[in-house]
């Protein structure tokens, strides 16, 4: 029993009071709704992988992005976090592949650039069918630093590397942007 | 008195009741003090101006912007109001000159071109010293259609026409973006 509340309390936002409450309601369940959580927990882990190509997480060797045939091979978006591509997807405005980071180069929490999956990018590159690269980390301290690094290793393999734009947000009123933003935002101006 | 009470509900954030209490206030100042605040109203409203060629607020003729010969004058950037100056200033990396139109094109609220400073801004395009026009209006709806207007209206007279950066702020993780400005962001990308 105190084996499973400590398994349980791993669990994000569960208490030591949660968890034994948990604990308490799995025991009164039947043996076989016990098993049947107990197998999906185990299916679903031995289900999902990551994507081979581009670290999405993926039920086969490969995400049904890198999957299909009707995307633009040609344009990899990287991303530090698979949930990001969610976000890109809602715009319904990019149509290429993704290359999922797993995270930011920060050396506050010791996340160093071998860290993240930066391997398999360089190798889709390798391939050659690649003609952009959009570094689409946040435009945090981490997230700037990540496309940096970056930009410096894909550059010299020949390969258009582009930066999202960072700026005033939709909707915004100049009145409530911050310095840095204005600065970015006046920096990152296009011609019209 | 009960003037004086319907002169005071005009202000911002005074109401009915607080302007009753400002006119007990007034009631029971000096005859002295209450000169004192009536002329420096008076005195205010005199010598504050707009600027004739930006529009900005001024004490005399010319802005301390304009009459500044350190400034770029070959740039100009364009604002809604007064107040978005400092915005820009604060970032110290604008050196250039601004234009205030004093408003944006609002279809709703009944505000045409042409109830904007837009014919002073030309007159200044056609003294010929302006290299670039940065368009710093507000990504929202009224903003937006300001700067679409403008960009028509300045293109043909061959001055460089450029628009402030719109997408993802400093600081802030993808997560957290709305579609429109996730769409803007990846639109507006930059080669690096």
């Amino acid at each position: 029993m105190s084996r499973l509340v400590d398994e349980l309390k791993r669990l994000p936002g569960v208490g030591p009071k949660s968890a034994q409450r948990l604990a308490f309601h799995l025991l009164g369940v039947t043996r076989e709704e016990a098993e049947r959580l107990a197998e999906a927990i185990i299916a679903m882990r031995g289900s999902i992988q990551l994507c081979e190509l581009c670290n999405n997480i993926a039920e086969g060797p490969h995400c049904p992005i890198c999957a299909d045939p009707k995307r633009d091979h040609t344009t990899i978006c990287v991303l530090e976090q698979p949930n990001n591509i969610m976000i890109v997807e809602r715009t319904r405005q990019y149509h290429g592949l993704y290359h999922v980071l797993h995270g930011s180069i920060s050396p506050l929490r010791n996340i160093r650039p071998e860290d993240l999956k930066i391997k398999n990018l360089l190798e889709r590159l390798q391939a050659g069918e690649t003609r952009e690269v959009i570094l689409a980390t946040s435009p945090t301290t981490e997230g700037q630093t990540t496309a940096s690094y970056l930009v410096r290793l894909l550059k010299p393999l020949g390969v258009k590397v582009s930066r999202i734009g960072v700026g005033i947000p939709v909707g915004s009123e100049l009145e409530f942007i911050d310095e840095a933003t204005m600065s970015e935002s006046i920096e990152g101006r296009r011609e019209l």
